[in-house]
């Protein structure tokens, strides 16, 4: 029989359900509203758009084949009513309606639903310091407001900017600002890395000496306390410093938009996160929610989280047509995929990282990987710096991150790993992944299975390790306590460290180690240095045998230290 | 306590077992032995080295910090003693010892072991017609065939060459032959399609399209009768046709090497592939085996399989060194992962192609989907042409394979299916596939997450397809039966093919079709179309409504037959 289905918001997960339902029941009328005026974009292509990689909105907007997806698409190629600049004010359950109103107009209407569906998305957090009204500061928080940006830029009054937040947005900000239209372009974050709470630190420097080295600067641990300027912001006034800036994007995180559930006595977290089954309903069977307004089952974790992406928003919205349809499908929920393109560079992630594993309460390590991309004797190849995350004890893989250059390298080995995560794979599943072997494509031993290697001697106590980090704090401390550090390449890569520091940097190449054991000294902390750290771990074998263990072997070793930002 | 381990054979796995061996227990005493002269090299790389793109043997062999992994490399890095030219001639399991000779000055020796490990690899079929003893008839076995390969081809004398096999081998062959060297290269194969065994004759005919754009020729269906020529082959005589051939490769694929074992009495298939348990122990617990030698579990059928892969072996040599050290590592078996780069073209597989799941008795259907690797909106993007393998009824995923551009786009979807093949997904776990999305790497609804979709969509019903194989049959008969081809696209995409086939090529634009439907015949069968099969999906779902249902959806639209090498 056919329903009478009302969405309400129509970007990313309104337009799927809405079609997914019309192809499954073609005579079940739906309603689909927005607030604005541009609906069904792809909000992820606005960094895209400000750098001018995307030339005009319309393309966000488009299909593949090049059909805008505006209320005439909708009609005609769907069959679904679109209303746009329509606020949803209140729904009533019991009577099931939805009140909405004309944003322009004013004009109010009353829509009946047999089932529906919230899809309201999130809006951008606002730091609320003083000055936060004036002109030029902005948030990223849709396809107008995007445009209203561009604008800024192109009219070539913008020399310096500041992005507020080194997360995701702030970064793919902050490049699109600097690399296209050459401003000066700050980032002020107040924790003390770059993707806090999705990559470990040691990662995080990586990431940010890249991007320093594209001209971006980084004010780690400051917190915003105004913004000044008459009428238009001048500078920004953090509690360390004061930046000059022409344009402000603050991209300090987005809050889910639950108001209208929230007064209708829908479930909602304390966080303000719709509560829904794995069916996508809320408290009230025949209304489904999902998207950025949605918490979803954290799949390693097994508590609530929240993850506001496009990618999670569109599988949702097919679950949600489907199950309008009658149907039985289901969302279980997430591990937290993530990749991101800075410059030259990819970093993506999943599941948990090593700070985060704490925060969880895992007793969690991480081993650290620097190996290439593909087969070491092909010409074309590049390094990857990857990270796996396990547990303690039981050697399960709570997360792997990683970056390298912008080619798929990355991502194709957290793909692999990021869908198996919620099958709970320990390290010999890692190390033993199946990914497709062949020289233009990765090594007979990939990075991925070096990572369960690895991990698994770090958690058998065979393989004690340090981080990129560590090592720069042990270097510049090296006069003031009894560290050694020993260089396991050959002479040819030890020499000029060596003649630069003759009394902290000694050369022992790991294949002369077992014959020159009396050159290395048994009262001093030991770091092994080789240049990714698969020497080094090999010297630190022979050691243990020896009987000199208070060594430590500097994960990814020369390579990590520099891609971290340490020029020795 | 100390043991005393003998490996035979020193390439990908005898290598791997004894490092990992000596790093967990240094003071065991390791022998490997091979009757080569080079040893531990990357023999999947021996293509690069016809080619060029490897140019030295000797990068083949090295470390990734370019030590030469000779018998020196391995007796003082590693402690390990290597015994090279020598060959194994018979273990007494009675006595445990193994028999060795000098292959150079015929000496022999008795060599006593704790534990054995064989890792003795595979050999290449020969075919054994009239003529297969002329000069100028190669294998790819090794090395040493390989250097005499690129010294027949760099003394200038070679103009044509003749590949046999068109398996992955000889794919890569042909390649290395044709593209550097500009060698007239033919491929022979016997069966009617490239890539045998390993992908779709729609997507293989797609491999062949591209590799024929590129100067390769291929016989298929052909059987090599004989070759002819005085000393040295001039043609190769094939079943219909003769070739003139400089050079002549055989690529018929590897069996494995096992006399050893069997003469040792240990069990051995009939397909002679050396039989282990999840610890690689093979029928006497105290020899180990790996690498081409054995046979594995499918993960997928749970029967037996066989996979000559480097990367198996060394993933499996690293569990047989944590075996031999007292370990309890297992290795549970493969799904079959695959991927080639030919040309500037990758192709991926893992689990059952739609031709192999019927041969293993499944009741399977493909979901073929065309879409960019990358958002639609991103300006670098590349189409990936993707197939998904099904079971009927249970859903179940049995496969996956594709290809698109050189770059990691393919393989990065497939490792991640690889990846939970042996999880037994269904359709739905890949439509909520959670691969990190951003417009760089991916679209909201990647091209995997379509596979699952499209293929609960064809289980359902709901999506009636077809392939481009059998759309090129449809239209070469187009005048003989009542066959209407129906353009979804917008008239600028139709215009040319309605002038052109103004009898068989009606355009009705898909979101005109309900407001048309008076224009669709219906008493014809009705192909649909578009560019890559989705609004030809919308028009079907719209004609099944009004009861039109003899429709056919082309499955990658006029993306996938023109890839297919259709010229309409």
């Amino acid at each position: 029989m056919p329903q009478n289905i009302v969405i309400i918001g129509a970007v990313a997960l309104g337009p799927k359900a809405a079609c997914r339902l019309k192809r499954l029941e073609p005579d079940s009328h739906v309603t689909m509203l927005d607030q604005t005026n541009l609906i069904a974009y792809g909000g992820c292509g606005i960094p895209y758009l400000i750098s001018g990689d995307v030339s005009d909105p319309d393309q966000l907007q488009s299909t593949s084949f090049n059909m805008l997806r505006d209320e005439d698409f909708f009609k005609h190629a769907k069959d679904i009513d679109v209303m746009t600049n329509t606020r949803a004010v209140s729904i009533d359950r019991k009577k099931k309606t939805v009140s909405v109103q004309n944003v322009l107009n004013g004009n109010k209407k009353i829509l009946p639903y047999d089932k529906l569906v919230i899809a309201t998305g999130s809006k951008p957090r606002r730091l609320s310091v003083p000055g936060d009204d004036l002109h030029g500061i902005f948030t990223v928080s849709g396809l107008n407001e995007a445009t209203a940006i561009k604008q800024e830029i192109a009219g070539g009054k913008v020399e310096k900017a500041v992005i507020i937040g080194a997360g995701a947005i702030g970064l793919e900000m902050a490049e699109a600002l600097a690399d296209l239209w050459g401003i000066e372009t700050a980032v002020v974050e107040i924790m003390d890395q770059v993707l806090p709470g999705i990559i470990s630190p040691n990662l995080a420097r990586m990431v940010q000496h890249h991007m320093e080295e594209n001209e971006i600067s980084f004010c780690l641990k400051e917190k915003v306390e105004r913004f000044e300027g008459e009428n238009r912001v001048k500078t920004v006034i953090t509690d360390k410093k004061t930046l000059n800036a022409d344009l402000v994007i603050m991209a300090v995180g987005v809050v889910p938009n639950s108001v209208l559930a929230r007064e209708a006595d829908l479930e909602v977290s304390s966080a303000g996160a719709i509560r829904v089954n794995k069916e996508l309903q809320t408290s009230a069977p025949n209304i489904y929610a999902g998207g950025d307004c949605i918490e979803l089952n954290n799949l390693i974790t097994g508590k609530p989280g929240y993850w506001p992406l496009g990618s999670l928003a569109n599988r949702q919205g097919r679950v949600i047509g489907t199950n309008l349809a009658g149907g039985q499908a289901k969302f279980e929920g997430a591990v937290g995929s993530f990749v991101i393109k800075l410059f030259e560079t990819s970093v993506a992630s999943a599941g948990l990282s090593i700070e985060t594993a704490a925060k969880e309460g895992f007793d969690a390590v991480s081993a650290f990987v620097v190996q290439f991309d593909r087969a070491h004797f092909y010409p074309e190849k590049d390094l990857l710096y990857m990270e796996l995350v396990v547990e303690n004890g039981t050697g399960r893989v709570l997360g792997i991150q990683g970056l390298g250059p912008k080619s798929e390298g990355v991502v194709a080995r957290v793909s692999a790993v990021a869908s198996i995560l919620k099958y709970q794979p320990t390290t010999a599943d890692i190390s033993n992944l199946e990914l497709p072997y062949s020289p233009p494509f990765s090594s007979a031993m990939d990075i991925t299975n070096a990572l369960g290697n690895t991990a698994e001697n770090i958690l058998a106590g065979k393989n004690r390790v340090i981080d990129a980090g560590q090592f720069a704090d042990w270097w510049e401390n090296r006069g003031d306590d009894d560290t050694f550090f020993l260089d396991c390449r050959g002479w040819g890569n030890a020499e000029p460290f060596v003649k630069k520091y003759p009394d902290h940097w000694k050369s022992i190449p790991q294949d002369e180690l077992w014959k020159r054991l009396k050159e290395v000294p048994r009262d001093k902390k030991l770091v092994l240095i080789c240049n990714t750290g698969v020497r080094s771990y090999e010297a630190q074998v022979t050691l243990d045998q020896e009987g000199i263990q208070d060594t430590y072997n500097i994960q990814g070793g020369v390579a990590a230290f520099k891609k971290w930002g340490l020029d020795l």
